[in-house]
């Protein structure tokens, strides 16, 4: 059987992450893939008023992105990912990361895992989704003491 | 990040579980790791009786069984598993899968995942059940065509 040739690593920035990183990185190197890297800001909408309504020069989205930027450069560069290979989306995790994975001929997304507990139980992970919509094989990293 | 070292294939003797096969081979080869392999016969209510009631002396589970434990032995001996690490196993593959990687110290479930159509979309499937519940890492093995 081929070698993977083409890896994709869906960094979520949680505490364990580093793992998922560092496997993606290890399995890249023995199959000698390319690795590419992306990261999936969700869109989340601003229904919460508990603390009055949000003052309109603050533009949430623009400093989640640029948050998420340096942390995703981070983690590439570790990886020694180009900046070309670095890809930051916007949307539902799942479905961005199995459209990133159709759009660049992944052949494995590697994803961190979290068990069956409290609201994944009821709303399903992004490893779960992933799992159910991709075209590629998948690979969940279990990330420990959650 | 350490390789894998002891990596377990559940296989379903489904048409495309040939690539399920190679993928746990080829991966243990390059982690230099130990290759276990498990089928569960599931335990299935017989609760049909559109065709009459079910001759007292046809031994279902035994055969079910024989014929599993034949096919897990060719897949097996295709990857050079000896047989004490060959695992026949009965009850919820989900469950079994689980217990077996646990007890053995697995560090990779490998096991083939069909996309979400059909029943799999109500009733979850064995990929989904074991990527929950895991305490390892799980590779799912995206089967095409079905």
């Amino acid at each position: 059987m081929a070698n993977y040739k083409h890896i994709l690593l869906a960094v979520d920035f949680s505490d364990h992450g580093i793992e998922v990183a560092s496997r993606a990185g290890q399995l890249a190197e023995l199959n000698h893939a390319q690795l590419t890297v992306v990261h999936v800001v969700e869109n989340l909408p601003i229904t919460e008023a508990t603390y009055g309504p949000i003052p309109f020069d603050v533009d949430f989205t623009q400093t989640l992105l640029d948050d998420a930027k340096t942390r995703l450069a981070k983690v590439a560069a570790g990886l020694n990912v180009p900046e070309e290979r670095r890809l930051l989306e916007m949307g539902s995790p799942k479905l961005e990361i199995v459209r990133v994975a159709d759009e660049n001929q992944i052949d494995l997304i590697v994803l961190g895992s979290h068990g069956r507990h409290g609201l994944a139980l009821l709303l399903g992970s992004t490893a779960n989704g992933v799992l159910h919509h991709a075209n590629c094989d998948v690979l969940a990293v279990r990330l420990k003491n959650d």
